[in-house]
C-alpha cells in the first residue's frame, strides 16, 4: 500500500510537471493549476516519507525530505501572496460596507449579515459629507498600498519560482520522483510491517498537539484572544499562533497517513478542521501584513488607521477560525 | 402601588439631593455617588409616567418629563465620558499585552485566555528592538491623545452638572418631585385601574422591538456584522446600533413597570440583559471616540493605527454584546 501510495504520487508530480511545461508560460491558470498540483504531490511524498520512514530506506527518504521541502515552500510563495492580498482587500471593501461579502469568505451567518446591514444603511448609500471622502481615501490608500506590496512580492516569488523550476536542484528532484514511479526503496523492516502503528504514531502526535491548545479558550465565543498583542511591538508572528500553525502540520500529516492506509481521501471532518486551521494561518498573516504595511514611512494617517482596522478585523478572523476548529474537533454543531 | 413606588422614588431623590449638597464639592466620591442616586431615581419617576400615563394627570406628567429627561441627561455626561475613557485605556493596555483584563470586563473565558496568553509570551516580555518603541509609542500617544479629549470633555460635563444643578430650572424640578412625595396627581381612571394592563404594553412594546432585531445573525459568534462599517466615511452613531438602542431603552421601561407592579427589583435575567445592552452602548460610543480621535488633524501615523486597531475593537466587543444578549433573552447557556 505503502509503495503503491508513493507511486501515485509520483506520476502525479510527473503528470503536473508536464502539464507546466506545456503551458509554457503562455497561459497563467493552467500553469498556476500545474504548480498547485506539484505542491500537493511533493507535500504528500514528504508527508509519507516522515510518517512511514521506519519502513523506508533511510539514506534515500533523508536526503529527498529536505529537497521536496525546499520545493513546496518555493512554489507556494506566488499563491499565498496572490490569495493574501485578495483577502485584505474584499476585508477592505466588507469594512467600508461597500460590497456583500461572498458566502466563501466566512460561516453562512456571516453572509446574512452582510446582508441585513445593507438593507439597514449601507456606506454606498450614506449621504456624501465632508468626512466622506477622508476615510474612503484611507481605505483607498491603505488598499493601493497593499496593493503595491504584495504584488511585487508576488512578482518577486514568481521569478523564484521560475528560476527553481530551471534549476539544476530541481531537476535531480524531479528525477529521484521519477525514479519512484518505478521502484520505491523500502527498508528491510518493510516486509510484512504494519502500517497501522507510523499511522497510529502520527494520529497520537495530532492528538497530543490539540490536547496543548488553548480550545477552552478557543471554544467561548468572542474570548478576546487573539488581538491581545494587536499593538504590541513586534511584527514577528504572534508566538500565540505557532501551536496553531504547528497542529496544521500534523493534521496535514494524518490526514495523507490515512489517505495510505485507506487509499481514499480522509474524512470530511478532517478536511473541514484543514480548512479551518488553513483560515487561521491565513489570517494571521494578512494580519501581519496589514501592521508591516502600517510601517511604511511617510503614510498618511488615514492609511494608517484604515490599516489598524484591518489588522484587527483579520486577528478577529483568527479567533473565528479557532472556534471553528474547536467546534469541528469536537464534533459540535456550529 | 402606583402612588406608593413614585412617592419611595420621590423620597430617594430627594434624599440624594441633600446628600450631594451636604458632600459640597469637597468629597467627590459621595458627590459621584449622590448624582448617580439622583439620576436613578428620576429615571424611575420619568419611566413610571410615561409607562402609567394614563392613570396619571395628564398636564401634570407631560410637565414633568422632559424636565426629567434634561435632568437626567445632564447629569450622564460626565460619568460617561469619564468611563469611556476609563474603557478605552484598559482596550489600549490589554491590546499591547501589558495588563491581564480584569474579569468584569468580559465573560470568564476573556481572563483566562488573557492569562493563557501571557504564560506563551507577552509583550512587556518580548526584547527590545527597534519597532518595539515605535508601536508602543502609538499605543501611548493614542491613549494621551483619548486622555486630552474625553477628560477635557468630562471637565466640561462636570462644570455643566454644576450649573445645572444650581439653576431656577432645577429648583423647580426638585419641587415638583417634593410636592410628589406628599400627593401624586393621579387621573379620575385611576381609581379601581388595572396597573397590568399598561405594564402589559410595556413588555409588548419591548418584545416587538426585540423581534426586529437581527436576533438571528447575533446568535452565530463572529458574524462579523458590527464592524460591517468599520471604515464607512461617517461617524455619526452607525444606523445598524440604534434598535439595539431602542431596545435598552424599552428594556427599562419594562423593569420600572415590574418594579412597580411587584415593589420589588425586576428579576436577574432582566437585569443582565440590561446590562449587555449597556455594554452594547458604552462600546459603541467608545468605538466613535476612537474614530473620532483619528480625525484629529497632524496625529502621527503611528496612532491613527493604533486608533484604527482600538476602534475595532470595541466594534468586536458591540458584537460580543449583542451575542450575550441574544443568549440571555432565548434563556440559552453560555
Amino acid at each position: 500500500m505503502l509503495a503503491a501510495y508513493l507511486r501515485e504520487r509520483s506520476t502525479e508530480f510527473l503528470r503536473a510537471l508536464r502539464a507546466h511545461r506545456e503551458s509554457g508560460g503562455g497561459a497563467p491558470e493552467e500553469s498556476a493549476e500545474a504548480v498547485r498540483a506539484l505542491r500537493r504531490s511533493a507535500r504528500r511524498i514528504s508527508g509519507t516519507l516522515h510518517t512511514f520512514r521506519p519502513l523506508l530506506d533511510t539514506e534515500w527518504a533523508e536526503g529527498l525530505r529536505p529537497e521536496l521541502a525546499w520545493l513546496s515552500g518555493t512554489l507556494a510563495h506566488e499563491h499565498a501572496h496572490a490569495s493574501r492580498l485578495e483577502r485584505l482587500l474584499l476585508a477592505l471593501h466588507r469594512l467600508s460596507g461597500a460590497v456583500p461579502v461572498p458566502a466563501a469568505a466566512g460561516v453562512g451567518a456571516r453572509e446574512e449579515g452582510a446582508r441585513g446591514n445593507g438593507a439597514r444603511g449601507n456606506g454606498a448609500d450614506a449621504p456624501a459629507g465632508p468626512d466622506r471622502t477622508n476615510l474612503t481615501v484611507g481605505a483607498a490608500k491603505a488598499g493601493a498600498l497593499l496593493d503595491r506590496r504584495l504584488t511585487l512580492a508576488r512578482t518577486r516569488a514568481h521569478s523564484t519560482a521560475l528560476e527553481a523550476l530551471g534549476s539544476g536542484r530541481f531537476h535531480a528532484v524531479a528525477d529521484r520522483i521519477a525514479l519512484l514511479a518505478g521502484e520505491v526503496p523500502l527498508s528491510p523492516a518493510a516486509a510484512g510491517a504494519d502500517l497501522r502503528l507510523p499511522a497510529a504514531a502520527a494520529e497520537e502526535r495530532l492528538t497530543d498537539a490539540v490536547a496543548a491548545l488553548p480550545l477552552l479558550t478557543a471554544g467561548h465565543p468572542y474570548n478576546a484572544a487573539a488581538l491581545v498583542h494587536g499593538l504590541a511591538p513586534d511584527t514577528s508572528p504572534q508566538p500565540q499562533d505557532a501551536p496553531w500553525h504547528q497542529v496544521r502540520l500534523l493534521l496535514r500529516l494524518h490526514r495523507y497517513a490515512r489517505e495510505v492506509l485507506t487509499g481514499a481521501p480522509a474524512e470530511t471532518r478532517l478536511e473541514a478542521a484543514d480548512q479551518a486551521l488553513t483560515r487561521h494561518r491565513d489570517a494571521a498573516e494578512a494580519a501581519a501584513a496589514a501592521a508591516e504595511a502600517a510601517r511604511t514611512p511617510r503614510i498618511a494617517p488615514a492609511t494608517a488607521y484604515a490599516l489598524g482596522v484591518l489588522h484587527a478585523d483579520q486577528r478577529h478572523e483568527v479567533e473565528a477560525a479557532r472556534f471553528a476548529f474547536h467546534h469541528l474537533w469536537h464534533r459540535l454543531p456550529r
